[in-house]
C-alpha cells in the first residue's frame, strides 16, 4: 500500500525544520541527497547506530508527513527519496542550504 | 544575571532547525531578521498569537540554547539579536535561505 503524503501546497516550512532537527533524520536527508533514491534498508544500513525496524519506520514517517520525502513501495522494498521538485518550488535553494551546512557540519 | 549560552562552537545544525521547526519561533526569528535587536516585550507584542510570559520566557530559551539568538539584559528589559555572525561563519546562508523562505511562506 503507498504511504499517505502531503500535497505540495501543504509543505509547511516549520514541519520540514523540525523534521530536519534530529540527527538521525538529517542524516537520512544526507544519505538521499549524496545517493538518490534508496531502499529503507539500505539507508538504515548507513546510519551510524544501530536501529530497530520500528524506530527507522517512525523517521520515516516523521520526514514523510512533512514533506521532505517520498515513499514508494516496489516489490518487497519502499524506496525513500528527497522531495527536491516541490521544496525546491515552495523554498528555493533551502534544502541544498540545510544539506551543504550537513554536511560542513558532518567534515569539521 | 546574563543568560547562558552555547559557544559558537557547541551549536548544532539540528537543534538551530528543530529550535526554528516551531511556527512562533519562526516568527521571532523572522522579526529580529527584519527589525534587528529588540527587546523580549516588544518581539512579545508582534506575535499573531497573544502568550503568557512563561511561554515567551520558553521559546526564547529554546532560541538562545540552540544558539540562534543573544539574550543581553540592558535596564529592566531584555534585548533579543540573532546570531548572525555565529551563524552564518558556520554555515553560511544558512539563516538567510531559512528567513527567506518563511517570507516567501508567509506572503503566500
Amino acid at each position: 500500500m503507498a504511504a499517505r503524503h502531503p500535497e505540495r501546497d501543504q509543505i509547511r516550512l516549520e514541519e520540514v525544520l523540525s523534521a530536519l532537527g534530529n540527527p538521525i533524520r538529517l542524516n537520512i536527508a544526507r544519505i538521499l541527497g549524496t545517493q538518490g533514491e534508496r531502499a529503507c534498508g539500505a539507508v538504515g544500513t548507513q546510519l551510524d547506530t544501530e536501529m530497530s525496524k520500528s524506530t527507522l519506520t517512525h523517521h520515516w514517517r516523521v520526514l514523510r508527513d512533512a514533506g521532505v520525502i517520498w515513499q514508494r513501495p516496489e516489490g518487497r522494498e519502499n524506496l525513500l527519496s528527497l522531495r527536491w521538485e516541490d521544496l525546491n518550488a515552495l523554498y528555493p535553494g533551502l534544502l541544498d542550504s540545510i544539506l551543504g551546512s550537513a554536511a560542513r557540519q558532518a567534515a569539521s
